[in-house]
């Protein structure tokens, strides 16, 4: 057998071949191969799980996106909420419907970026599902992760007087996408697009910090992730325009467009940084174990009472846009 | 907004009409509407996972498969992999991609059937995901359990000289799958087919009879499935052709077949029943045990150290069959 497609391979050869790949990680107790994995939770903490759909030609496109860092992206998007809780992720499984045209290749690179990821930030692959698709490729990871009970970081602890952070940049990801789809390539904004780096060890951080009342990533655009935050909390807040985090890249393949695109940067999606609020005091402690994490962390607004997220621009003055991020079903 | 359909409602309004539709559980400290859910093991056990994918028209057909058994049956084959593991089930999440054009009633009676499987079974609905499908209904369900981790029940355990055991009746699924495909309907087959019963209570229960040496759950059929113990365990077997369970309404509508047709009993697929291996000393605790469960269970054959799987007739003479489960990507 020559294994070099996957009808010659079978489904059992399939998953032998990403179970070989798959090396086991810290409590796994028994992993892929059997009716269920086993695992041992760290004593005293709680469960974080969470999980992610991916569908060809609705989140990815096989002409924009490699195999290996589509591998890495369909994990990262599901460890940044692990990350979002303040959790340690732990353990992931991944099911895949496969088009049975599907070059081999195809598939042993996605699994090679899916396990880098996983390696990077210590998730053992324990489990999956494989069969055959009769369109495109569909991609569902489930993710396990662990953290004490009272490190954990809902949406819903916001206070009026907090101070609505960001971590990282915004807007780059959303900026990508834009150029992908005009067929131009600035590496960094397509990097942020297709590889996204989830901010596990900042929402750890953040989580013993004592510091942080309520976080989310921001995969939606900060405005309507923070709007989660805010519904939750039963609180609103004022996100201020021009302190919100862009970078150089962003900035100059802004400088080419008709006019500057803080919808982008607001509600573009895709950011996979984490937003989060915290008292005024905790300003200077928070930046000081942000720059250990080795990155930026910038407040940007402010918790209000009024049950209203408003935007001011760089006067002051409201910021309106009517779109809010991009909601599934809704066009 | 009348929420009559999927483009009214949008993303957010299915999920928390989901949300809404399920009810917490045992263990389950923050549910749906978080990054992740937040759930508590019971102390001292360790965690089962396991995850299924159902794509229409591949595994399942939406004019056989009515939305409620659907919703129920999406649920149980994974209900069916931590009992296979003699787990108790506990927690799952539900991911969908739906078609545009899908009518919210086919929504709505598909999450009445798999909360209603999860009451049944004592699973809490925590999280999941929804997005839109330009193809057909794509169905993703990750399940997490729990046991003790001396009770766990894994495929490796079979001895030389042990028993082979089944759960109720083969085959019911697959003549089931022969009548629809011809449009004719026997109610007990087709439910057999569309509604399975994951075997949790019996799962339990042979998990703490300490007579149990390997489980698995018979979805790709007996033949293939007790493959999989002796493929793990080191061990072969021999099953007894005459002794497989069967349904009278398998032996009527067999009955109508020009030969009988054992190939459904021996790897027709979905039976969702459960296959064990005991030390012959056990019988008739494991018969008494089932009893209390209300279902039967049968000695089907014998583990051997010959490392093959042998299929003997009524006559003890070997029975050849050239099919051995469903295979996805092999024709």
């Amino acid at each position: 057998m020559k294994n070099n497609n996957l009808v010659d391979l079978g489904e059992f050869g399939l998953i032998s071949r990403i179970a070989n790949a798959a090396r086991s990680g810290r409590g796994v107790v028994t992993g892929i191969g059997d009716d269920a994995a086993v695992t041992a939770l760290t004593s005293g903490m709680q469960l974080l799980t969470s999980t992610d759909m991916l569908l060809e030609d609705v989140h990815f496109r096989r002409c924009w996106h490699d195999p290996y860092r589509l591998g890495r992206k369909s994990l990262a998007i599901n460890i940044s909420d692990i990350a979002a809780m303040g959790g340690i992720p732990r353990w992931a499984t991944l099911s895949l419907a496969i088009p049975a045209d599907m070059p081999l290749d195809f598939l042993d690179e996605f699994t090679r970026g899916f396990l880098a990821m996983a390696g990077e930030h210590g998730v053992a692959l324990i489990g999956g599902d494989t069969c055959s698709s009769k369109q495109g490729l569909v991609i569902s990871v489930t993710i396990i992760g662990e953290q004490l009970p009272e490190l954990i970081l809902r949406r819903s602890g916001a206070r009026p007087g907090d101070e609505i952070w960001v971590t990282g940049t915004l807007g780059d990801a959303a900026m990508g996408l834009k150029l992908v789809e005009r067929g131009e390539g600035e590496e960094y904004l397509l990097n942020r697009l297709l590889d996204p780096i989830p901010r596990t060890t900042a929402g750890i951080v953040l989580a013993g910090s004592g510091q942080v009342t309520a976080m989310i990533d921001v995969s939606d655009g900060i405005l309507g992730d923070f709007g989660h935050i805010a519904e939750l909390s039963g609180v609103g807040g004022i996100i201020r325009l021009a302190d919100l985090p862009l970078s150089p890249q962003f900035r100059a393949a802004a400088a080419g467009l008709p006019a500057f695109p803080h919808a982008l940067a607001l509600s573009g999606g895709e950011d996979y940084e984490l937003c989060f609020t915290a008292h005024p005091d905790g300003r200077e402690k928070i930046i000081a174990l942000m720059k250990k994490c080795g990155i930026e962390a910038a407040p940007v607004g402010i918790v209000t009472s009024s049950p209203e997220v408003a935007v001011l621009d760089a006067n002051g003055q409201p910021f309106h846009q009517s779109h809010q991020g991009f909601n599934h079903f809704v066009s």
